[in-house]
């Protein structure tokens, strides 16, 4: 897919992360679709995902569809470090690269808080939803932001990264560093090696064993196994993903838990139970790495959330919008949460 | 653990491979535990698993056990390209190295059958048994010697490798052959990067999301999660395990399915059907690249085959030997099987 230039930055000024660090003259990438009523109460946050882009958020968004322009105010907010929000590779000399800061979840949420609060003056949303670690960044609003929120739908992600999870991108990481020409970040030209090898580790776990077992991949077009390894896989990764970037938006990822909100102390319990939303998690029956389990855990300790399960052998991708039976579920149980 | 040379080596000459090749002066390494009866009619044969040496079967035989010197003849058989038995490490120019030739499953067993029936003068087996490849192993003794086998006890494994496997075993193969140490194989020295960046994309399929959720870990004496992917994991990695041995048992894993064996046509179904020996099969309920649906689908096709389930979190490493509860468990199946 060609670079796209259908979005507006958001001048966050000198932003300060959590860690300390100042990111000057930030921004963030953002995309609107639908408009704002005159008592600004129809805005929908949807943030995206580990290396994605608004665009890749939009197979939830259409006339007919939970996320309708012509009803909401849908605002997709690129993750920091993504490639088109600040990142390693757009943020100028001396932050660039291996030097841009760690960001944390509350970091973005906060980021698009300024956006939705100060760009268009919204003081309360209808709900907040995404895929992911754009779930990871529902959660986040919730906990961030409780009086802001009133609904949440984390789909295929998790309030807090969960140990395996992290030891699965441990994989990601070591795959993609292994290769020299990654240089400790500096390098002049992509380590094409190490991104096909990150790619190639990512693939066992975006899908389920079933979805293999299945050769569901021909269904989506690829011709074999491998064709599905290269052509989806492999040119997932080279997609105009920047290695820094997606070291970036990893560290991100391993430290996400809502714990780490002011106020909270680290106790990921203490935050799950602060969260005022109605919430429906959304987990997906094979997702290797969001398992459904940890999701049960987490609306255990909620008071106002419950669990449905995407059924099938989409694994974490039944969230991607590639599967149109995953989609339907999912929109469904978003018409379901708006309307309540 | 330091290397060790309790084993005796089988000479299987010029050893001709499915593939076509030959490997000249092949050996076979392989161990003994008890004491052959007079009629040859105790003996068990329990081949190794990826990367494993005879010495790390030894958990599932003692007294007492099933596996009881004291009543059976025990042969552990090395597999090829595990450092012990012919592999790139250890063959002269010009087959060393990388230029080591394709060793399937059929080919290790047929290997192990000259031992057997040549070194030992056996006709009869009481059983087969293994881990993993181990269980690959397992299956395909029945298959090509069905009169020789009245029982198998595949553990954590499949008769042919699943292509979710074989993506979770390329993402292995990425990550070590994207260090450019590794240089195609023809490194001087190990290329330690790579080596460590497979063994933490290993990590996070050995073992359950819910054994890392309940940090099992720390009762196996790891002090953090980065404390066993170091040292558990790269530690696993670097005891002796060279990168072209890694791939060529890689290759043959990938690769593994009792359908190739001659007669068969590639069609594993008709290869189960053929199975007489009397099975168990055990996979662990949480192991995520042989799991029991898998095993389940299998013993539809057999005809005299039960499934059971190994419960709990361990994952694959629940036949690993590390968990005294599983081994118990699988122990006590084996058992059962024995004495039927």
């Amino acid at each position: 897919m060609a670079s796209r230039t259908d979005y507006e930055n958001f001048d966050l000024g000198d932003f300060t992360l959590s860690g300390g660090a100042t990111l000057r003259n930030a921004r963030l990438a953002y995309k609107i679709y639908g408009t704002l009523t005159a008592n600004r109460d129809n805005a929908i946050v949807y943030p995206t995902w580990y290396s994605g882009r608004h665009w890749e958020n939009e197979w939830l968004i259409g006339g007919g569809m939970a996320l309708d322009p012509a009803r909401y105010f849908i605002i997709v907010p690129n993750m920091l470090g993504n490639g088109l929000s600040s990142s390693p590779s757009n943020t100028p000399p001396p932050y660039n690269g291996p030097r841009f800061p760690d960001i944390r979840v509350q970091d973005n949420v906060r980021a698009q808080h300024k956006l939705v609060t100060e760009r268009f003056g919204i003081e309360r949303l209808v709900a907040v939803t995404g895929w992911s670690m754009g779930a990871g960044q529902t959660y986040q609003w919730a906990v961030s932001y409780p009086e802001m929120v009133p609904r949440i739908l984390p789909f295929c992600g998790s309030a807090r990264t969960s140990r395996h999870n992290i030891v699965f991108l441990e994989g990601v990481k070591g795959a993609l560093t292994a290769d020299a020409a990654w240089k400790d970040g500096w390098y002049d030209q992509q380590p094409w090696r190490g991104l096909r090898a990150a790619a190639r580790v990512y693939a066992g776990w975006g899908f389920s064993q079933a979805f293999y077992w299945d050769q569901v991949y021909k269904e989506m077009g690829y011709s074999s196994l491998e064709d599905f390894l290269v052509g989806f896989w492999e040119g997932f990764f080279l997609d105009r993903r920047d290695p820094n970037n997606l070291l970036a938006m990893l560290w991100t990822w391993q430290n996400g838990n809502i714990g780490n909100t002011p106020g909270f102390d680290g106790d990921h319990i203490k935050a799950l139970r602060s969260i005022k939303a109605k919430t429906i998690a959304l987990p997906a029956e094979k997702d290797l790495y969001f398992p459904p389990e940890d999701e049960e855990y987490a609306v255990k300790h909620m008071n106002n959330a419950e669990l449905r399960v995407i059924p099938g052998v989409w694994g974490h991708f039944a969230g991607g919008g590639a599967n149109p039976v995953d989609t339907k579920f999912i929109d469904d149980v978003l018409k379901e949460l708006l309307a309540s």
